[in-house]
């Protein structure tokens, strides 16, 4: 629906993300950096090995390679615990990253045949990843993006891990949103990570920088990643566009995760009150919630559009059409805290004045 | 050897480059561009349109993709081109890149096999290409970076070109520095790249951006590559800091690699006129020229310390062992020029006092 990307694109303020994505990013992230500051070159110089020691230590693993994305570094990953067991099976959830969003690049490039796991409109159990074939790896994704967001407990994270490790199935944390799931375990990234063999997360996401990844895992793990950084073409002369974005972002939001997560949770009892209008989860556990509303795409997005013209909030620029209902994706970020109280009623009584 | 790349790195001017890899060269890329100027998006937007479509012009086809880097572009563009014919066997040079460059990616991720055409000390000769097997691609890199840039004649060029079409042998241009031919063919980036089916041209080499590659030919190859390049993880959300960069030093840049080959050609003769001391080729067709001295690398590395030490140009940071003598590679770019000829002759006062 091209009006509602429009609409949406002319607000000044939005529910969800820290703006938009254009190259003041760059050049903020930049403007402390001195022009004389060396350039990585193929993955060598302390550019990006300061940053991949830092993140080393946030995650408590031994090292950390720097991709210029986790559908890179995820790929490799999992290969690499397939050759460690000479096993060519992982499992993942059905709506993982990489069997929707990678144009099968698993399968196509390396072979490796993946098995899903339950049902893709909930978490996984521990029930059904006992019940899986042998496998070399299990992937699980915190927080389960493409259903809102939902998180297991603690303790459900400590029986997986143990059950891996007894039947020694290496498990991987795609954690590309795992800084916005610490508010829910109030704990350390690194004592999430140490029930992990192997880390991705993501630093255009909660972290909001331009684009990369960071890989973490044993040593010899991270080495043996660099060789398929290389034969994936990733091995760039220059990544520090990434990098030092990646670190700039990385600091500056590290530490708003719960403030981000408390006003999702705020902004989803709102939603909640509304007529024909839900959001999954119910109560939001990271930054993020899927909101659904009653109606087909034409209904509901000629609403969003006369809500985002009349009060300049930005609600949506992207609805997908289900059975009966539409839903899209709110991810709370800087912005959302520029919008005032005023505006969010506004928004609000907008929404019941149908 | 330590010191050799110290005293390089202290130097002030060099023989070789655009002046050292660091964030000026970003800053100086991105002065004049816009904070609102939009971020590409997962290979949609104005941002790479525009640039891809720019360069698909330049080069005289239908399309162009931008990746994030050559060894990306290429393996991807061979593995199209053996989908294409249903064989599983490429061609090229020995010292081609894919070959001595890429941990094997090819053969690792796509199960292609390289048939490696004639002696690596010299261009493959039209009656090797001729006699070889039965294969889907051959791949010819202009200039052949590895023996110091040699280029073939524009009429070898036709021959092999009628050769490939006769047999239905798909012809794919390394170009990483075809920029830099241009000037020895006395032709347009078009004329060069009408006689293969598909190109692919860096941003980081004699144009000296940060990083980046296109892959241009036709449009349904290039529709495919942006399926590759989803696989392989190149699909960025954000390639802007390499794509706006790439298209600012390219501008700067197209238009002076005349007088860098004039500038290669000049610098090889007094080379040349050394005693113990050589060139390859001979007389350079590029910007650039592998540079030969005899001795051994504690000897040679010696002399150009002390060189580099007193005169302050920086000659190289790199020596390669060969028998009885060592080698370098000297490419000449924007300082070059920054050197006055006061300095130059000290130089080669230096080089001739032993």
């Amino acid at each position: 629906m091209e009006r509602l990307i429009d609409t949406y694109r002319q607000t000044n303020v939005q529910l969800s993300g820290h703006g938009k994505r254009e190259v003041g990013v760059l050049k903020r992230a930049f403007e402390q950096v001195r022009e004389d500051e060396p350039s990585d070159q193929y993955g060598q110089g302390k550019t990006i090995r300061q940053f991949e020691e830092k993140m080393a230590h946030v995650l408590g693993k031994e090292s950390a390679v720097f991709f210029p994305s986790g559908t890179m570094a995820q790929q490799i990953a999992l290969r690499i615990w397939c050759d460690e067991t000479g096993k060519k099976a992982v499992a993942y959830h059905p709506l993982c990253h990489l069997e929707i969003h990678e144009q099968d690049g698993l399968k196509e490039l390396h072979h490796i045949e993946p098995i899903l796991v339950g049902d893709e409109n909930r978490l996984m159990t521990l029930e059904e990843i006992q019940a899986l074939p042998d496998i070399a790896c299990l992937l699980l994704e915190l927080p389960q993006r493409e259903i809102g967001g939902e998180l297991p407990t603690f303790e459900e994270l400590v029986a997986i891990h143990e059950h891996c490790r007894d039947k020694r199935i290496y498990l991987h944390l795609d954690g590309a949103r795992l800084f916005e799931s610490l508010p829910y375990y109030e704990k350390e990234a690194s004592e999430i990570c140490a029930l992990f063999d192997s880390v991705y997360v993501s630093f255009y996401k909660g972290i909001g920088g331009i684009a990369g990844a960071i890989l973490a895992g044993p040593k010899a793990f991270c080495e043996t990643s660099k060789v398929w950084k290389r034969r994936y073409g990733g091995d760039l002369i220059s990544l520090y566009p990434y990098i030092l974005s990646s670190d700039y972002y990385y600091e500056l939001r590290k530490d708003k995760m719960q403030g981000y997560r408390d006003a999702a949770v705020q902004l989803a009892a709102r939603f909640n009150e509304l007529e024909g209008v839900w959001t999954t989860p119910l109560i939001p556990v990271t930054n993020m919630f899927h909101l659904h509303f009653q109606g087909d795409e034409e209904e509901v997005g000629e609403r969003m559009v006369r809500i985002q013209q009349e009060t300049g909030v930005g609600i949506t620029g992207h609805l997908v059409e289900k059975d009966g209902y539409c839903s899209t994706e709110i991810s709370i970020g800087d912005v959302y805290s520029h919008i005032t109280s005023n505006q969010l009623d506004d928004v609000f009584r907008q929404f019941n004045s149908k």
